[in-house]
């Protein structure tokens, strides 16, 4: 058994995972404007809660997987880069704090990543050796593997950026400082901030809302808002070409989609599908697309699924 | 002793390689408009020639390595996909044919990931094992190295299409159907065509030439022509972001630049280099830039380089 914890932007999951499946799991807020360092005791009694609730003691759990929307180092300890939010956690010593704090081994990794091999390893995409994933959350994760080698890179940068590739270099300028970036364009929180300047936004229902993203769009644009409609058809561009960027630099068999977006999966997944078949230089045929049947379901296991490892590793096995 | 040929879109290059350098070269016109096939006995015939030129018989020979611009399967045989020209080529049974007229056994490659390995193997990137390299000629040729492995991708593709990866989708198509590829919006066959659509091209000293691309632009532009001028610093836009797209993507050490554009290197390089460091997410620092001393040489001897490695491989070496 493992203790898996997911840091989202706008909460901090926390599961039980036993053998690829989530026992009990649990939600805090992030409250990610204070940082996470100042959640850690939460975060701790979360788990002690969690965990009294199952009947289940520290003792009986083998590890701890920590899921991070940022750039990892490759031993899986530090997070190395994040834009905004958690910026304190940066080189912070997670392992220390499990030891001392739980007295268990940790590992870390990319959120993006994690719910990459949490779908492969027990999910819609089981088997699969070459694919991508790509989370429309808050802002737009990736990951990728190839030949059943998740890619990471030199410095473990590399398949987790693809919402940093670019769709648009005479668009917004990305908050990783880079001009067109699909996150930029096309991602939650961007959504609104490029809205706002479009022509016709004034008279679009959007303009009376609050904390607006995807589903508000797709509501509005259903119920006949004209620009909500242009604004969807225009999203839908960027999210093609940001999965067809995807297929074009990891060559994948299986497109893996997830995150808040794939609520209204049944409206967009033939559009983005149909998008992609127009547009991939794929002459060997077309990637399968699978929709994440739980987004945060496939990050708790993949992190349970890579604490697992580490435990093997670590023995030799 | 190699015989390796570069299957260029406006000559072909076939070269003599012994031990990493190139003993003699020679170069014959594609006439790619008529296909690839067509060109096959003249390009026997150049071999033979260069060979007898050189003192050298079809015996010292161990293999024959051909570099094409698209995509080749995985056993490095065949053509799977190419734009526009030398599609008469797809299929077509490379290894038989130099069986049959030479006697030896063949490789084929892209020529992209063949530059690659040969500047990595011999050249100006040497002993790097992330890296990407892209060569700017009539459309623009990538590939990419992790860990010392080249990226290939289950069926061939991964690593060659950073020309396909998108810099501007509301910009042209490119003729591999996709939109926004940079290679539409900045390659030497595609500006031309965008050009003519921007504002003040009618009065542009552009306007009368005739076949013109990298060279043309950049030297209008130091003669004082302001469409010119403002073409090249939109240029340099989609070419950074080119690089930085590749850079998200594969995570490299070093960026290898290559083809006609680069007899500019001096004049571009730094603003290139300049614009890399203001706009990619690299929190470990910054890739290496170097340029390829010899784009033609760099295609031949990576072409040697997988003739010789295959020559190991069959041997059970």
């Amino acid at each position: 058994m493992n203790v898996t914890i997911d840091f989202g932007g706008t909460n901090i999951k926390i599961g039980l995972v036993r053998e690829g499946s989530v026992l009990v799991k649990t939600s805090i807020p992030a409250l990610s404007d204070n940082g996470l360092l100042t959640r850690l005791p939460d975060v701790e009694q979360g788990i002690r809660r969690l965990l009294s609730g199952a009947g289940v003691s520290l003792a009986d759990c083998r590890g701890i997987g920590i899921a991070l929307p940022g750039i990892i180092d490759g031993e899986g300890k530090t997070l190395l880069s994040i834009k905004d939010k958690y910026t304190d956690a940066l080189g912070f010593d997670f392992a220390g704090w499990s030891a001392s704090q739980l007295g268990l081994p940790l590992v870390v990794e990319n959120d993006a990543r994690a719910a990459l091999l949490g779908e492969i390893a027990y999910g819609n995409a089981r088997g699969e050796k070459d694919a991508v994933l790509v989370i429309f959350g808050t802002g737009i994760g990736t990951a990728a593997m190839i030949g059943g080698e998740v890619v990471r890179g030199r410095h473990g940068q590399a398949g987790i950026l693809g919402g940093h590739l670019a769709t648009d270099i005479y668009g917004e300028r990305c908050n990783c400082g880079n001009p067109g970036c699909l996150e930029a364009q096309a991602s939650h929180w961007a959504i609104p901030l490029r809205a706002a300047k479009l022509p016709g936004f004034a008279d679009s229902m959007l303009a009376g809302e609050k904390d607006w993203g995807y589903e508000t769009i797709l509501r509005a644009s259903e119920e006949g808002d004209a620009f909500a409609a242009r604004l969807e058809a225009d999203l839908l561009l960027h999210w093609g070409a940001g999965i067809v960027n995807l297929i074009h630099a990891y060559d994948p068999e299986v497109v893996i989609l997830s995150g808040g977006l794939m609520k209204s999966a049944d409206r967009l997944l033939p559009r983005l599908a149909e998008r992609v078949r127009e547009t991939a230089w794929t002459p060997w045929g077309t990637p399968r697309f699978t929709v994440a049947e739980d987004p945060e379901t496939s990050v708790l296991l993949g992190m349970s699924y890579l604490a697992s490892r580490q435990q093997h590793a670590s023995k030799g096995e």
